[in-house]
């Protein structure tokens, strides 16, 4: 951390400044410039982060530099981290292709779409039983009666299944139906919900908040990470802009900057990410070409019956083609950091 | 909801829209323009909301033109709502006051700071128990130890006391503490959350998500409301934007826009909206005369001591100036409401 | 500046740094924490802010601490900066409050609304004669006749006139016209236009761009002053964000953070701040609570029928209760800056 | 367009509405929902989007819904345009590969640049020398000496030459020296810019703003069409949003979203679009996967000596590696356009 010095501080504000930090155990480098005076904050990284200084006479502002994650972060794992389940493994030589409709709707509708999806090469299947919505008055979900449906799904097809869980209290359910836990992006910071997660070993899919920065996303990987689980899966999903055109605007640039900060693999949902059907095959290229492990996206036999997010749903035939490509560009892009990692 | 077809889509295409609608029970209005064609949707809105038609050949758009809030709606309930917690009228004649330090950190200080924003002219005591922290390695808070200190300052001060919910199974607990409960920004789309409040009769301070529209915001007051529990306070805290002076920008436009679409009332925090104790005075001046209920804000004997939140905390001699001119500012504006009432 | 390294940087990456930095005639002051390595850059700002290092081994990231304004900054010049204009002084004691049409239309209806802004207490009328319009079919101003027309207003009343100009190529032709020379949000970096205005010695109304940080705003008054040209009032008109129910977000956490770094007046313009008539007034008020010296507005007889921003332009009778509750909120917190100033 | 009228409208304010909209020649549709009424509008699109009737009694918004542009439409002009430029075709079967340093700096040094990005593939040289920059105290580049360095690096290697113009008065300099104009992104609304490029017939290289829409963009393009000058070429440089790691947030979103709008060649830009050298690379590969017809990056000998912009600069080893990787990602999507438009 550094302190910034307003131009014109007296000796005597800087001195208490400094002795503040140091009765607090931290060390302190003092620079003066000819037109400011900055003061280095050296310490471990969460307690410098935590001064509420800039009150203080004499004080301009205060500048972070330090990243806070730890075990998320790159230096202390320098290895990607790989995730095997069900056989296939995250973050490794194939792309993950998780598909499957926005909300359960019934078993069979739902098993037909597994058989495939499969087909078309898909490794998991997703699928909402509780679902976060804007409105009290919209469809919230099958509930416990849509997991028993991903669970008939995953039985007839041997695909990994994929869920959203939205409270502490229903982890104990979901478990006993899912492969892996995912916690949409209005519960990013809901660090109850974190922390609950983190105390199992089953792999979190966990996707962007759609405001929050890079730094807050792999902070609440780490807030999982921390409570002992290692099975973390990241996934942009869009962020928020002034863009009305799209729905969101995925950010494909969070994925070369996670893959440089952190050692986890991150996919990307291009159908929550741009919203709109017509447009969402070329965004899981893209997202495959800035370098993701695999994309996740919505599909449904026919989207414009879907109860839910039709508008972004593709239908199985666009899938396969989907599917298809994003193999394609993954294997391209393979190539390129085998390569890169030789020279 | 309205429909806009692409230039050139043919009549047959037409027909196959305006059918499905048809076939759902909904109203159907068919414009024919030189340049385009729309169909206008009739019928319930939400029902109207959930179509996902997007996909479907010929279709450019899909353009919503309802707000999806009934009972958070001016139309629903014409006047103002006013709450009374411990004789005071949040929406009343007088201004709501709200202050105290981010976290509650020890039972005497707290008390030391209840009776002293109490002589300033404060209503209600604020303090965070449970904290929601990006880092899991920052102070988390006292938990229940200090849902102790609120009440003992409560009953040293006869002040209301306001503290943060996270977790639906916690409700129980913060209940029996605490005269109003605040869902953070965080959790704004905590639909659990907001459910689990929902069934209470507790006054419920709502604090708009830092990238939510006041859309979402009111949907989320709306799942508070459609439990049975009328009493939601909104509260600007400010919204995420790509401006880096001010930590958030406190968004005083949706002060207007609230009390133009909502009867509910709306405070301000222009200690997380701007992020930086010198500006605070300023901004929550500027939010009562933007119409404003009141505010809430952070205050701390020395904020540079604080245990979190010390950069965007002001002093109780700062604290008591901004709440003379909240009150000054007020009046002005209740005297142009009632001005433009009574012509 | 500072450098950040990587964790694990390599002793003889920050050899290379440093000898880098020293090379260029700048001074480094190296600080190895525990977790990590930060360089200080010490030197001429602009200097300093130029390096382009980032990609050198071991370096993780650069980060500015200093800010990169000067004439226009509140160390340069502490005292607030005020301008007369026609008999009345921009940042004094009294409120500054322009108003007039989007665009200028008739010679008789602008005439018409000066004399009636007048009578309401404004000291300045607005209108376009050159309109920056995002479509090339819109109406894109009268050019010379609607200068013709201010120029003849302002001999009916008295009023300065104020009119945006759009190319350097058209400063000698507007000089002859207005009083103060407007720089509209779309031009605020558009360099050529501020050098070109900064030459001359008339007022310089420069509103910040629609996603422009303060930083830049300020370094676009800094391109004004530098050319010679001392008379620049800033101006607040509103930013883009996610928000969709309003135009734009009029950020009003600029006004008491411009006021901070800088000594220039600023205004307030909350017609296309917030874009809708309806939140005008009260827009205005919280603007000049949050500290601006005074606002600018649209007006007309009928905005129903004007040529231009119909939606955001108030009428007449809205203006005068406007005026007034303007000056009613400068007066209250001019109270407040004196009582500060004297304590 | 939609006029929305409030819950409650009276049938006179309903008429009134009606009678104004009919009496400026707009046709109108009436439809009276269970919940609200709204009234669809139908003329020419310009004049119905001009009106600015929200503030009429019982009016409670206005709903856009047609498009604003035509000759930039895909309706208008169904095929792709591509555009011809020394023999290489823009929107064709090959990819635009485009690059240079960000400013000119010597004539030797540009040239040694050109040959290198030619021997790589590269079809166009850019390099500044008029250049944009926030502070009036940066290097602002070498002007006329620049455009002849640049001409000499095009005799020397027959590389077509791209460089900014900012302001109209300097066209015809500029166009005696360089093949493409490009219009940079703070100039993207500059319109006496847009109408004086829009007059010559030479190919422009169109910047999307760092914060506008995606139909601000395309009404900028139509400003040049409407001239008459038909070769628009689009590039996208990335959007400003609350994220900080990145420079800005390149929006590789857009490309689809104009491709579906436009038949306008589009382009990216990664170096400003991330502006970390570190992640040039695979966004320029992600752009072409989303469906740009090429690339413009910064590249130079020795980045973090460079003049300007050294941060988001590759080297010419990275550049010789990203223009393979672009050549066969655009092969594969290639691919794709051509089996989607067989089937």
């Amino acid at each position: 951390m550094i302190v910034v010095m307003k131009e014109g501080a007296s000796k005597s504000e800087i001195e208490r400044v400094m002795q503040l930090l140091q009765s607090k155990g931290l060390g302190t480098h003092l620079s003066e410039g000819v037109e400011m005076t900055v003061i280095g904050v050296i310490g471990q990284k969460e307690k410098v982060r935590e001064l509420g200084i800039e009150g203080l006479p004499g004080v301009e502002k205060i500048v972070s530099v330090s990243y806070p994650f730890k075990l998320a972060s790159r230096p202390f794992h320098p290895d990607n981290t790989t995730i095997e389940i069900l056989g296939h493994v995250v973050g490794g030589d194939e792309p993950t292709i998780i598909a499957g409709p926005c909300s359960v709707e019934s078993k069979e509708g739902l098993i037909e779409i597994a058989q495939a999806i499969k087909a078309s090469g898909a490794h998991m299947l997703r699928g909402g039983a509780f679902k976060p919505r804007s409105s009290p008055y919209s469809f919230q979900g099958l509930g416990e009666e849509g997991l028993k449906y991903l669970a008939a799904a995953r039985e007839a097809t041997g695909l990994a299944v994929v869920s959203e869980i939205m409270e502490p209290g229903l982890v104990d359910l979901v478990i006993d139906y899912v492969d892996v836990l995912q916690i949409g992006a209005r519960n990013m910071q809901n660090y109850a919900l974190l922390k609950a997660v983190g105390k199992t070993n089953r792999p979190v899919l966990l996707k962007r908040g759609f405001s929050n920065t890079i730094e807050e996303w792999l902070m609440s990987a780490e807030y999982i990470l921390s409570e002992g689980n290692p099975n973390v899966i990241l996934c942009e999903r869009g962020i928020r802009t002034f863009e009305t055109y799209t729905r969101n605007t995925l950010d494909l640039n969070a994925i070369p900057v996670v893959q440089h900060l952190s050692h986890l693999p991150v996919l990307v949902d291009p159908s929550h990410g741009i919203g709109h059907s017509r447009y969402v095959t070329a965004m899981a290229r893209a997202g495959v070409a800035a370098g993701a492990a695999g994309v996740i996206v919505e599909v449904h036999k026919k989207p414009e019956e879907a109860w839910s997010d039709g508008n972004q749903t593709i239908t199985l035939e666009e899938f396969d083609r989907l599917a298809k490509q994003v193999r394609d560009t993954h294997r391209l892009v393979r190539e390129y950091q085998l390569e890169a990692s030789r020279s």
